[in-house]
Parts: structure tokens; C-alpha cells; sequence
């Protein structure tokens, strides 16, 4: 699978660079590559206990991107999966540890203690004081006795940083740290496995099958369950999580393996607080990743009112998603004004007389009207239209005729109901709009401008763009010199759009050229033969 | 593919129901499930300009995640690539519009143009002040008139966010918006398509291909181009980007469009930042994505200092990275101390006997040991303690043989260089823990037991774990008795292991157990032969 990397040489230290450079200047790194990658902070004065950590690569954010006030003072980045060497964790020890002396907090990986292990023995000898804790907190094999590290480490991070930060001293931090580790249980689930850059993926989970108890590394998981839901899979990670679970102010932590999607991950996290095995929550997000596994881990832990701040303690680190209580969401009343008000029906037979001859004129063009659409479209724009106009002619009775004000956005809202699509929208924003012009004082002819401005700002399209706007457009400019002046400027708009070959709006947009060409745009055909019967009717 | 969701139809109520149980109260939705889904500010006083965003799902976090203080007052969600309702739009609008007006922040599709459209036609009908604006950022189609609206429209969102959180008013806010947008630029690239849920999915890009100006609903990319390495894509990138760069202050967005790794975003994002185009970065981070594209894109915007203060203005959403500037990356010397001092060579002759005998005994034994090791291992441990043996044996002219604090460590340096792998580093922290307790003052024995706990701590393994401590330490607890004695504490030791069948540290832990039955572990082995010769050799 194609990766967006140069070479697999260079991937791990580019990388890097890739986040130290967002980092505006937040972070720095030891002139040690390729063989040394530690990032450490800008601002460190080893005032403090330092807090490092590490690992194999690929697990992004952690480690570097936790490096930062509060939480990890220098990460060791070793190639992907792979531990840093024991000169790496070395250079990190000797890099930032000052008279209060360093933790190292190392996920149960044989490699990653070994060298984090010698490089400890090294810097004591060196003279530093070093404290080293290993975390464990993956429960997917009980009986084995080396459990992994995985997306837990990040409560011993937050909780070892915070403290660490407040200036408590390294015998303090590592009790506390130990702590955490004692408390805190992981497991994860994956819908398919990593993919290793330069090595093919493997194709181990079938369909309908999740790995359950999965590492962070590809290795597979201890068991294949069968997948249905979200809910199912949050369940049976839930029910393995069940033994370290009881009484107590539980944090949960929401880990993205990797590619699920923020949507399945806000999926899984309802399905979590659905459960109420949590008071507060960390995430969802990607913390402790392998690569690109579509999967999710849970971590759980028991905290007490100490670990609980020093979890709640702000970073500045965009890594690092914050802890929240789960609380009841608060629900919002739908505000009044949704549903159109019923505008109190009134006569005016001129106005009745005017809507129906403009229903009759749609509907006498509903074949016509067709067969135009047919050339350059999917051929219903007649049908639309006169599908509307027979609703509008049953709705008159309704309708408020006597009063401009509150007709406009009626047959807006009436059009927008029946119409359907995308033209019925637009007509219920030009009457709408209209309506609105009305009831600020604008005579009719100005309030339809209005109505067609909006049409034109909403839909992006004005005259010359092979719409209903190139006839209505100058149908209304021509309207203050009577009808017949008005319908002649809606004819020339509309067989001008037979020469426009590119559409700039509107479905046509998406048309091939030669499809248009000769044809008349349906839409501003439509609006010429309303103003041309309405003119031949005065002069009938 | 399989996805964690449970059902298409409550797909989006669910997951904001995550979001929302994840945002400690900070979020509140109307009651308007399934068809009103809009998230809102709980805090929300209507004392401001509110700005409302929204659209089709599957952008996330877009564009609930950047609801909240400094950014967004409500999102307004429709089904994934499906954009939200006229009455869900006017319900939002309803629910957060006081006094001071809103803004819409509506991407350039049609259907979040008509519907965002209407909704504010009649929320203006409704007597509310209403602006809205349309952002079309996307390069991809330079010929189009109505370019899509992508990830830019975080440009929009923060900054309009930011004067909107001011107390500026909505003509302040709104014209800063449209200048915004006549600034911003955009284009993706992306190595694979999306999963829509409940679709299949569609696999037009070919191997060695990616797929340029794709849009982020799954619509195809304007141009399918060769995939080398992520510097070619990004110069590619850049490239398209050229017309729209020039003098000024630029600040470059860098989005994940889905399942990119962290890695592969890092390394885009130094290859983006060698190009020297932008002052500031905001990002890596999904910020609008595309369900699990594999892909990214750039976003650029030329700034004032007021538009980069905006932008800069903190704010608590664990969505929004945050803008930093882009600086040259600190990189520290390597410290003192990586290098073991080479240590003074001294004589005696007593301690130099001792190491040619061990080594002697480890070169006679190994084949044994390694016929040993091939029944529960690769049969190399014979080999590898062999070969450190020579090596030692031909460095003992270097070593500082009168002088034990400086021996071990001396011996851990040499055996961690010549035996590689596990082995060598725990007996390099075995010696180097043994030589800093003898320079603390521990006698011999005492030293040794020290560098033993710190083995134990180090590698996880106890006595009774079938590793050489079940040798090592009962022939150092019987050492204070003679050599003799330790001889046989050693032997008892190590034929012990072989009624250990289950292995809980080191290689063997991944041994089936059969065979392991009646084998004594290839470690303690080693270490029984070690004191049964030295015993002899004693007693010859």
C-alpha cells in the first residue's frame, strides 16, 4: 500500500522535523541523528524531575507528541517498532536530568527495557539519579505474567507530569507513577491490522471478524471474535475490562488505533457512557496509535481526588485531548418559528385571477417544457413546474391574497413543499426575500428585485450564467414599463441563454458544451412564457 | 468494510452523542433527533454575534468539534454527505441568534447553499439578523466558477470566531469573513478513496497513482498523477498552490483528510515546511476530513496582522491544533558521557586467571549448551556466550583488573559490545549495577547481589521464571560459603528449570511448553557450569 513517506531510511527523523517544526519552537532535538532521535523541550532548565519516555516509532502522538510542560520532558524515538538503542535513552537521561534526577517510564516491551534499563545503569554511574517504572497495563492475556504497555501509559504520563511539574521530588513521582501502573487496565480491538511501511500487509482478520486483546506492534490479537455492531464491540471490551472494574471514581480513556474515523470513534464513545463504567473520560482520540490499524483501545483506571487533578490539569499540547466528566448532555427545546405560521386567508380576485392564469400557463407548458429539459437535462423540469402549479392552484382558499406582505412568503413556503429539489428552494428564497422587502416598505416591482438578488446571491448565479436568472432578470428591470415591455425582455433573456455553451451555475454546470448548444435553458424558457402569456392575456 | 457503527440511520445522532457525552457538559444539542441535529455552545449567553456552521457528516471534527469559545456557537449536521435540512439550519439559527445577529459559514455545495439559504430568509422573516457567507477555497477546478468549499473554511471559522468572541458586530464580522475567504486557497491529494457507510467502496485509483483536487465527499480528484515519495507530493501541491502565494505573511493549514498516520502527516508536513511558502503552520490535524481518505491537503492565506492574531487566539477545543509560527528547529550537542571512558588498564594477576578460566569454561562448553538451547530455542546460546568469551579474553590487557570498580563496569561495556542482543545487555547491567554499588561501598558479594536485583528489576524475571537467575541466585546466596558450596546452589538452581514448563520471562515464555519438559534453561545451564569449574579448579 502506497505511503506518503520518501524513503524508510529517513521516515522516523523526517518526521520529526515534520512535528518540531509545528511545534513553533516548543520543542528541540539532540544533533543525533540518524542513530539518536530524542526530542525534548525548548524551555527545560532540569529544575525540576524530568519525565522520559519512549519507544519504537509508529505509535504517534506518543511519545514526542506529549513532550511538553506538564506531561514527558525529552521522548526516544527509535525506528518503527523498533526500541531506541541503549545510547539513544542515554543521550535523552543525560540531556535533561539535573540534580532532582529523571523518571523513565518504559512500556513492557523486552527491548524497550533492556535498553532503557542499561541506559539507567549507564547514567547512574554517570552520577544521575534514575528511576525507571515499566508499565503493564494490557489485560488481553491474564495469565501472562510480562503484560504489554500500551495506550495506559498515557495516565502514567499525565499524572507523573503533572506532579512532576508541581516540583514534587523523583522518589514521590516514581511512587506515584508505580501507582498508577498497579491501577491501571487496557484492551483494544481492531477491525483490520497495521500496515508496516515496506512490508505488505497481512491479511489475518476475515470478514466479519475483530481481533480482541491486540497489540501495538501487528502482532495478532488473542482471540478472533465475531463483529456486528459498535455497541457489541464496546460491550465485549467492556465485559474483559469487567475484573478491574468496581466501586471508585473510574477515568476511561478512548484510544484510536490508528484510521477510525472521528465518527466511529464518537460511535464507540456513546456506546462507552452508555455502560456508566466511567465518571470521567479521556478522549476519543489517537494517543497510543500503531500505525494506521482501524481499531480502538479502552483504558480504565481508579483514581483518587490527587490523580483525578493531576489528570484535569491543563497542557498546552494538542496532542493530548483533556479529561472530562461525563455528564448528562444537556438537551435544548426546539425554538418556536420552525413551523411557517398559517397566514389568515383574505380574497383578491385580481391577485386569485392572476395566480391562476400564471398556474394554467406552467401547466399548458408542462410537455413543452419537458422536451427542452430532455435536450440538455433529465426532462422534468415541465413536470416540476406543473406539478406545483396545480398544488398552488388547490391552495388559493388558504392563501392571505388581499395582502402582499404575507402572500409572498406563503407561496414561498407553499412552493418549497410542493416543489421539492432544488427549484422549489429557490422560489421559496425569492418569495421569501420578496415577502421580507414587502413588509420593509419596498413597492412590488423593488421587493421582487429584492427576492431575485437574494435567488442570485444564495444560488451563485447571475445573468449570462444559463439560468431562470437571464430572463427573469430582465423581466423585472423591464416590468416599470408595463408587462408587455417586460415580457419582450423576458423572451430576448431567454433564447439568449441558447448561445451561453458553459454553464457557470446551476445543474446545467455539469453538462457537456454540446449538449446545450441551440437549446434554450428549461428554467428561463419557463419565466418568458409566464411574462408572455401574462402580456398577451392584458392585451387579449 | 467493516465500521464501528451500529446502524447507517442513527450513524450521526450516535456519534454526537459521543462527542457530546466527551465534552464535560461544554456542548448541548436541540431536541430535535433524528431529523434537527444541531450541537450548540451550552454556554451561551446570545450576548455576541453567534456563528453557525455546518453541512454533511463525515468531515469530523467539522464542524461540531469547533463549537465552542472563540469559534463556533452552533454546527448544524445533516446525514453523512448530506447537507442538514432548511428547518434543522433555522432551528440552529433560532437557537443561538440574539440581539447581535449570526453569521452562516456555509461551504460551497449546492444543497448547503439553498438550505442555509432559506433558512436564513426566514429566520429574517422571524426578525433575526442574519448574514451569510459561501467559501469556496478549492483550486482543484481554477476554470469553475464555483470551486467547493474544503478545508479553508477553518480560516473562516477562527478568525470570524475570534472578532465574533471580541465583541465585534455582525457587519464586522461578516466582511472579515468575505476577506478571509477571497484569501484562502486549497487543494488535496489522496493515495485511496473514502468508505462511505453502507456503501462499497470504490477503488478507482490505481497502484503507483493518486488522485489530485479531490473534493471531501468521495467525488473524483480533477487529476489522477504518478505517487513517488511524499516530497513529490507535496512540491506537487505546492505547485498548484503557486498562483495564489506571493509576498505577505502566509500561514499554511495542513489537514489529514481521514486515515493518514501521524508519521506519514509529519513527514508531508517537513516537506511542506523545506518549501519555505509559509511564516506559520497550523496543523497536522483531521480538521476536515473525509470519513478514512488516505490523503491530505494544504490550505494558504495570506494574513494581516490582525488575521494572524485571530488565528493565533487560544482557545480550549482539543480540535483546533493551534497556530505556531514556523521557526528553525533548536537542535541540542549530544551530551558528555556517551562514550564509556576507556578505563586505565591495571594488573592482577589473581583476577585475570579468574576471567581466562570462566572464559575457557564458556568456550569448552559450547557445544553442549547450544545442543541444549536447540531444544527450546535456536541453539545459538552456546555460540553467542563463546564468542563474547574470546572476545574478553583477548581484551583483558585493556582491563582494569586491579581495581573491581572499575572492572565490572569495564567487563558490562565489553560483553554489551561483543555479545549483542538480550544477552549482552543484561549482563552489561548486571556488571554496570555491581560496579556502581562497589564504588558506593559494597563489598564483592554484596555488589554482585545488586547487579542481580537490577537484572531481576530490569528484565522482569525472578527465580522460578526459567531464566540463569534460577542459577545465578541461589550460587550468590550460598557464596558467602565458598565456592564450593555456590557450585552447588548453582547445580540445584539450574537442573531446577527443567520442571519448569512454563516460562514467565525471557525468550522461552514463547516456548510451547512441551519443549520445555525436561530441559534444563540454557541460561542457568551456563551459569551452574560456570561455578562447578571454578570449584574444581579450586578443589584440583
Amino acid at each position: 500500500m502506497a505511503q506518503f513517506l520518501n524513503t524508510k531510511a529517513n521516515l522516523v527523523t523526517e518526521a520529526i522535523d515534520g512535528l518540531l517544526a509545528g511545534s513553533g519552537g516548543a520543542l528541540a532535538r539532540l544533533d543525533g541523528y540518524p542513530h539518536i532521535k530524542v526530542v525534548y523541550r525548548a524551555d527545560w532548565d532540569k529544575s525540576k524531575v524530568a519525565l522520559i519516555s519512549g519507544g519504537g516509532s509508529g505509535h504517534e502522538p506518543a511519545h514526542a507528541g506529549f513532550v511538553g510542560k506538564g506531561m514527558l520532558t525529552a521522548a526516544v524515538c527509535g525506528e518503527v517498532f523498533a526500541s531506541p538503542s541503549v545510547e539513544a535513552v542515554l543521550a535523552g537521561i543525560l540531556a535533561v536530568t539535573g540534580p532532582a534526577g529523571c523518571l523513565l517510564i518504559v512500556k513492557n516491551y523486552t527491548g524497550d527495557r533492556l535498553n532503557f534499563g542499561l541506559a539507567a545503569e549507564r547514567a547512574r554511574a554517570l552520577g544521575r539519579q534514575v528511576e525507571m517504572v515499566v508499565v503493564d497495563d494490557d489485560i488481553a492475556l491474564p495469565e501472562l505474567p510480562q503484560p504489554r504497555g500500551v495506550a495506559g501509559t498515557l495516565f502514567v504520563h499525565k499524572i507523573a507530569g503533572a506532579l512532576a511539574d508541581a516540583g514534587e521530588d523523583l522518589k514521590t513521582v516514581a511512587e506515584a507513577a508505580r501507582t498508577v501502573i498497579g491501577k491501571v487496565a487496557s484492551i483494544g480491538m481492531s477491525l483490520d491490522t497495521c500496515t508496516v511501511p515496506g512490508s505488505p500487509k497481512e491479511d489475518r482478520i476475515g470478514v466479519g471478524k475483530a481481533e480482541l486483546g491486540l497489540g501495538i506492534h501487528g502482532e495478532p490479537g488473542v482471540e478472533q471474535v465475531d463483529f456486528s455492531t459498535a455497541m457489541h464491540a464496546m460491550d465485549t471490551v467492556v465485559a474483559k475490562l469487567g475484573p478491574h472494574l468496581g466501586q471508585g471514581t473510574y477515568v476511561a480513556l478512548v484510544n484510536n488505533l490508528g484510521s477510525t474515523t472521528p465518527l466511529e470513534m464518537s460511535v464507540l464513545t456513546h456506546a462507552l457512557t452508555e455502560t456508566g463504567i466511567a465518571a470521567h473520560l479521556i478522549g476519543p482520540a489517537p494517543m497510543m496509535t500503531s500505525l494506521d490499524m482501524h481499531g480502538f483501545s479502552v483504558s480504565v483506571m481508579e483514581t483518587s481526588p490527587r490523580e483525578l487533578a493531576a489528570l484535569q490539569a491543563p497542557v498546552d499540547l494538542a496532542a493530548w485531548p483533556g479529561t472530562k466528566s461525563i455528564v448528562p448532555v444537556p438537551i435544548g427545546p426546539l425554538p418556536d418559528g420552525l413551523t411557517p405560521i398559517e397566514p389568515i386567508p383574505s380574497k383578491n380576485d385580481k391577485v386569485r385571477a392572476t395566480l391562476e392564469r400564471v398556474s394554467d400557463l406552467l401547466i399548458a407548458a408542462e410537455q413543452s417544457l419537458n422536451e427542452l429539459d430532455a435536450k440538455s437535462g433529465d426532462g422534468d423540469t415541465g413536470s416540476t413546474l406543473a406539478t406545483a402549479a396545480r398544488a398552488l392552484k388547490g391552495s388559493l382558499d388558504r392563501m392571505p391574497l388581499a395582502d402582499l406582505t404575507q402572500l409572498f412568503p406563503a407561496l414561498g413556503n407553499e412552493l418549497s413543499q410542493t416543489m421539492g429539489g432544488s427549484s422549489g428552494v429557490i422560489l421559496a428564497i425569492f418569495f421569501n426575500a420578496a415577502g421580507d422587502a414587502c413588509a420593509n416598505g419596498a413597492p412590488v416591482i423593488a421587493a421582487l428585485r429584492e427576492g431575485l438578488d437574494r435567488v442570485s446571491e444564495v444560488g451563485g448565479a447571475s445573468v449570462g450564467d444559463r439560468t431562470m436568472i437571464d430572463a427573469l432578470s430582465p423581466a423585472l428591470s423591464a416590468l416599470p414599463n408595463g408587462i408587455v415591455a417586460s415580457a419582450t425582455a423576458a423572451r430576448v433573456g431567454a433564447d439568449s441563454t441558447a448561445s451561453i455553451h458553459r454553464a457557470r451555475a446551476g445543474r446545467a454546470a455539469y453538462v457537456p458544451e454540446d449538449n446545450l448548444k441551440g437549446h434554450n435553458d428549461p428554467g428561463a424558457e419557463a419565466v418568458a412564457l409566464l411574462f408572455e402569456g401574462l402580456a398577451s392575456e392584458l392585451k387579449d
